[in-house]
Parts: structure tokens; C-alpha cells; sequence
């Protein structure tokens, strides 16, 4: 008997209709002889119901009640779907964040997970209950108030009881058949991965591809919890995440796959003094706006003037707090302008075999280049290179990487809309 | 300094502007110098469309998921009404019925209050701030689940958190100005009462007042928790229960007002056998199904036959399943029919005084007889007399005992709609 966690998305959940489905492939896994703990996200749009109602009564909502406000939607599609599941003749027992275990930190809206308790879990399943946990919520170590995990959280949610409870599987069921090589809206021929590595899965998710959650896929990592990405709509075995990219052989395919990003924006620093400390005050000044950066670039020194240019990457939404931040300590560091541009495209190439195999970078640039498309900003790491592009031009760029390294399958994808919290 | 507890209803939460009205009338409460403490029930129709939703999922669902999934509705409202609060500059912290300590037996959709620990609530008090609690929800002692109070829950939170914090008074805000000698959209001159006995409020909630929930006033009389009745659309004193029947001095008022009922039915079992323990079998076969029965009225054998007619009144709804029960004992029993009323009218006449003051009986049906009334069915207490009716004639026998009582005032009630759980 195998003990599998199963993470349902607000789409999977959106209507009575689709919560009947839901719960029947639960009992299914469940009659197999597999113990069965299911996160199920808040139904569609309620979150965004909840968001307009706070913004409706508070133009600064407190933290800590919108993190009460929030966790509301989750318990009431988690009760959905255990009276679902009783419906179908199996027995069913939802737990809030709190009763389940997750004790996290204080920091309400983006709560990190401090421990797991899972034992009024286990002694569920030990009465052979299926258990159904509200994701994205759990309660605070020191002042046991209601807390919310953020971006991604109920994905956390999944493999972190996972972890706690040493589950054989996490599957995360979502809109779409697994990990594909690139987005199959943009290149139909995208074929499906059976197997990606959790870092390899690391880099594509921070490159764009939404299918899985930064967090969720390092919390995977670190306990070593394999992740199966499926899809709710039919029964095809979606894509595994696990094993590192270690124990890949050499020979093995050196590309994965192709990723982009719509949702980042850029800003460059002109005309920097170049002196020791100028870039570190800058990127300072970024962080303590509260503001995540990307991608980094800075150009050699103009010779003669002795100042630089500092290009960065952010999400979009953090573009214009970072221009009056820093335009705030333009007299202070001395720089020239900061310009902001808030439209620009990101494409990615990951795979785990072009550490040791040469001309990646080259049949790269060749590839963008033979599709007449201008390299902006270029970074690397081990296992991965990402350009920045005008935005028009990243549906070519994918399509051409993906030809270049030869990705495609025979097989076209199959598209849904949708996506879950 | 005064600990007050206010109680808002589903009507006054229905949507972002009645939020903000009521934030400004907590924090006017609490500017005054006032501890408060603020129980709210679910906003407006949440409880109907979650109910709806239920219903969508599963034929029957769980009682414990039921609760699950109804309690998000009051976490919703008091995470919002923290929220306007805060926007208005005062701090407020709100609390679901677990975090408030308000522990319950464990039967689920209809629990019952055991104890409460507020001591997070005196905590946030002492750190000045509004405390916000979720009604109609509490914790089973044993199994630790959520659980709900069942009808007339969020009264009793209220009442029961007054008890346990002491307050000073406990306020139910409602859309009616207070409690009134008979429902002014019944007879217009009905007079809003300054005050009220708890036995007094009990009957006339007993008789069809919906003012305020039986369960809520007996908790009040239990604990010696006075309740102030106030409308939430305006700054009227309302109505003020407290007291005892046998502080009242003996010549003051003989007749405090005049209730109405229209949710019940009535079942005649024709021709039982008059011979010991009949009736017992008969009450006993209903008490078996779950039916609460009202009023009794056993006629005097038929002479000659030996044979006896027992009538009762219930609720409604329960009328189908009392015949169905009824006629599955009959070959035992060996009555001769089961006749039902689906449609029956009581009308209640309420006051301390008229355990001492002869001829209320007298004038009471003098009054119904001149109104062209005719009286199917009576029962009285000592602070009580009932009688049943057609139901097309219950609003005249209202007017018409309001009137021979002369309880009318000079002004007109102000009306409006709606009502909270």
C-alpha cells in the first residue's frame, strides 16, 4: 500500500461539476489500496472575490485578516470535496492548515513552513479516512494566528506532507498533461517529458514555465519527494520530477526544454561612477524596496570616464517602486539616468547535458540569429542559458530554439485554459 | 470603563457599505471608552449559497463537513469588519469560535456550548484592541473539530462571550428598533418596549417573536447577561431585557405585548383508545422521530366509546414525517385517523401581570369573539395565554387583542426587511 499526496488547483475545483470529477478520481486512487491525502486550492475565482470585498472595505487591508479573510475559500472547497467523496460511499475528513499541522512563521501572506504535525492525519488514514487538507494556510509558531504561505502555497502545501508523512508520490494535478519542452500554445509540437530532474524543474520554473512552483519543486528537492505533474482532465501518467542531475548518464539528452517570461521588466542604470561599492548601493537601495531581481548585467567600463552601466531584470509590477527608489539616491551615488523598460521578452534553454556537451551556446545564438531576433542581455548557470528579447519576438525565439535542439515530438498537445493558485 | 458585546446579523454585513457602518459604529463604541467585543454573523445570503453549493456536491452531506464548510461564511465577515474597523484607525483583531475558546459537545450542525476560554480575547483587550469573534462556530471538546451552534447561533456566541468576559451589557444589533408589543407590520401602532423580563422575551420568542432566539435569552437569563436589542440602521435605545418576573411591582403593566406564529402545523390522532399509557405511546412514537411538538390539547372521551381525540401543534416541516410515523403505529395503537393541518395560526398574549390580575382570559376572548374569530385550540402559562386559528385570521386577532389591551402608542414603527442567522 502506498500513501500518495494529491494537490488539486482552483480550476480543477471551479463548479460542483468539476469538484464530482475531482472526488471520483480520489475514491479511484483511494479502492486501489493507496492511502490518499488531497490539498485542494480555493475554487476559481474565489480568491479574487475575497480580494475585491477587502478592497471594497479597507484601502490598506491588515495582514493578519486578510490571511483569515483568504484561508476561507480553502475551507469551504475542501468541504466540498470531502462531501463529495461521501457521496460516493468512501469516508472523507477535512482538516483546516492549523489542525493538520503546519506551523509556519508569522509573517502573515508569505508565511514560510516552520514543521509539519501531521498526526491527526495519520490517525485518519489509520481509520482509513481519506484526508483532505486546505492548502495555502497554516497557523503561526508563536502567536498561533491564522497564516497564508503565498505565491504557490498550496503546491507547499502538497509536498511538504508529503515530506512529513513520507509519501510514495506527490501528484500535483493542474490544466495541462505534464511538463512540456515549451509551451505547447507556442510550439505545437512540444513534446511531453516523462522524467525531469528537481533542477532542471528549478530552472524552468524560475525561467517562466507556470506548471510548477519555484518553492514547491526546492521543498521537493530537500526531502526528496518525487513530484508527479498530471493533468485532472484525463488519466495520461504526466511528467515525473525527481533524481538529480548527478545521476543523469552523459549521454543522455543534453536539452530539456525551452522556457519564457512575459512577466518581467527591465531597468538600466547609466552612467554609474565606476568606484568600488557603486553596484552594491544600487542593488541595496533595489532591496530594500522589498524588490526581487532577476537578472543581472553589467557592461565594461566606458575607458576615459571611468563609469558603467548596470542592466536588471524585475517582475513587472515592482518596475516603477524601483525607479522612484532609486531616483531617490541619484544625488547620493551619482549616476547618470535610470531607464526603465517595462516590456521585454525572456527565453530560456534548460537541460542538463549541456554542461558536458560544447556548441550549446553557439547553436544558441545561431539559431536566434538565423530567426533575426537581437540578444539584449544573455545569462547562464550550469544547466541553463536565458536571453532577454524584444516581447514580439519570444513566441519566434521559442519555436526556433526548440528546432534548433530538435524537441519536438510527433504528437500535438493538448490545451487547456485555466491555472490554480 | 464598560466591556460591551455587540452582535451583528446577516442583514447588517450584507455587503462593503453596511461593513463600514457598522466599523463606525464598533469604533464609536469603542472611542466612548468601551472594551468591545464584536460577534458578526455570515454576510447576507453567504450561508444560502454555500448551503446551495452543498446540496450541488452530495444528496447528504456530512454533518462535520457541513460545519467545515459553513463556518467559512463568519470567518469571511469578521476578517472584513476587522478590516473596515482598521481602516478607520483603531486596532481589532479578529478570532474564529476555536481561537476564542469556545468549546462545544460534538454534535455537529447543532452543538452545544460547554464552556468557553476567552483568555486570547481578554489578552488582545488588554492590548486595546476590538475583538472580532466568528459566530455560530465552536470546537468539540473531545475531537477537536469545528463545529456550529445550529439556529440562533450567533445570539448565543454573544451571550455566552458576555457571560464569560462579564460584560457589562450584551447588544444584538438587528433592522428592527428593538422588541415591539406585536409586529408593526402587523398592527402599526405597536410600542417598542423599554424593557422586558427574560420570562417575558422567553414566551414571546416561544410564541413566534423572532426578535431574538429562544436559546440566546434563556443563556441571558442563566447568567443574568442583560441583552439590549438595537437596530444596527440607527442610534434608538431599543429594548433592554433583564430582570425577573418577580421584580416587577404588582401594578405595574398587566400585558407587555402580543406574539404570532405562523410556522406551525396541527395533528389530530381521532378515536385513540382512552386507556392508560395511549398518549405516552402516541408522544413517544413522535418524540422517536426527532419532532419537537408545541402545544397539546387532549378532548374529553366521547362517552360511550371509550374513546378519546389528541391534538398537538409542530413545526411545519415536520408535519409529513409525524403522519408517516403516526400511521406506522396505528394497527398497535388502534386509533381510528391522523389528521393533519398544514396551515394553523397561534396567536400569544404576553405578561407578567396577568398572574395577577384576574379577567385577562375573560377580555382575551371577548376580543377574539368580537372579531369574528373563532378559537380552534388553548393553552396557557402562567405569563401566557395561546390559542390557534385559521391563519388567514391571525393578523385580525393580532390587531384586535393589541387593541382591547390597549398597548398601542402615538407613534408609527419603523419597518424594514431582512434578518440574520
Amino acid at each position: 500500500m502506498a500513501l500518495v499526496v494529491q494537490k488539486y488547483g482552483g480550476s480543477s475545483v471551479q463548479d460542483a461539476d468539476r469538484i464530482k470529477k475531482v472526488a471520483e478520481r480520489i475514491v479511484r486512487t483511494h479502492k486501489e489500496g493507496n492511502d490518499v491525502v488531497v490539498v485542494v486550492s480555493a475554487m476559481g475565482d474565489t480568491t479574487d472575490e475575497l480580494l475585491d470585498l477587502a478592497d471594497q472595505v479597507s484601502p490598506a487591508p491588515p495582514p493578519r485578516e486578510m490571511d483569515m479573510l483568504l484561508t476561507a475559500g480553502e475551507r469551504i472547497s475542501n468541504a466540498l470535496v470531502a462531501m463529495a467523496i461521501h457521496a460516493l460511499g468512501a469516508q472523507a475528513r477535512s482538516f483546516t492548515g492549523s489542525q493538520a499541522g503546519m506551523i509556519t512563521t508569522s509573517k502573515h501572506g508569505d508565511a514560510r513552513i516552520v514543521q509539519v504535525n501531521p498526526q491527526r492525519l495519520r490517525d485518519a488514514l489509520d481509520e482509513g479516512a481519506i484526508v483532505l487538507v486546505a492548502g495555502f494556510q497554516g497557523v503561526s509558531q508563536d502567536s498561533k494566528d491564522v497564516t497564508t504561505l503565498g505565491r504557490g502555497g498550496s503546491d507547499t502545501t502538497a509536498v511538504a506532507l508529503a515530506a512529513a508523512l513520507e509519501a510514495d508520490v506527490c501528484e500535483i494535478y493542474t490544466d495541462v498533461d505534464g511538463i512540456f519542452s515549451a509551451d505547447p500554445r507556442i510550439v505545437p509540437d512540444a513534446q511531453r517529458l516523462d522524467t525531469i530532474t528537481y533542477e532542471e524543474m528549478l530552472e524552468m520554473a524560475a525561467c517562466g514555465a507556470k506548471v510548477l512552483h519555484l518553492r514547491a519543486v526546492e521543498y521537493a528537492r530537500r526531502y526528496d519527494v518525487p513530484l508527479r505533474v498530471r493533468s485532472s482532465y484525463n488519466d495520461r501518467p504526466g511528467s515525473l520530477v525527481t533524481g538529480s542531475i548527478e545521476e543523469i548518464p552523459v549521454e543522455n539528452a543534453i536539452i530539456t526544454g525551452v522556457a519564457h517570461d512575459r512577466s518581467e521588466a527591465k531597468i538600466t542604470v547609466t552612467g554609474v561612477p565606476d568606484t568600488p561599492g557603486m553596484a552594491a548601493r544600487i542593488f541595496r537601495t533595489v532591496a530594500e524596496a522589498d524588490i526581487n531581481i532577476d537578472m543581472v548585467l553589467q557592461n565594461i567600463s566606458h575607458s576615459g570616464d571611468r563609469r558603467t552601466d548596470i542592466t536588471f531584470t524585475l517582475p513587472k509590477v515592482d518596475g516603477p517602486r524601483a525607479v522612484t527608489a532609486l531616483t531617490a539616491v541619484q544625488p547620493e551615488i551619482g549616476f547618470e539616468r535610470v531607464l526603465h523598460d517595462d516590456e521585454v521578452g525572456k527565453v530560456s534553454l534548460i537541460g542538463a547535458g549541456m554542461r558536458n556537451h560544447p556548441g550549446v551556446t553557439a547553436t544558441f545564438c545561431e539559431a536566434l540569429s538565423d530567426a533575426g531576433i537581437n540578444i539584449e542581455t544573455m545569462n547562464t548557470s550550469e544547466i541553463r542559458i536565458s536571453v532577454l528579447c524584444r516581447p514580439d519576438q519570444l513566441d519566434t525565439a521559442v519555436s526556433a530554439l526548440h528546432r534548433a535542439f530538435e524537441l519536438g515530438g510527433s504528437e500535438e498537445a493538448v490545451v487547456y485554459a485555466g491555472s490554480g493558485r
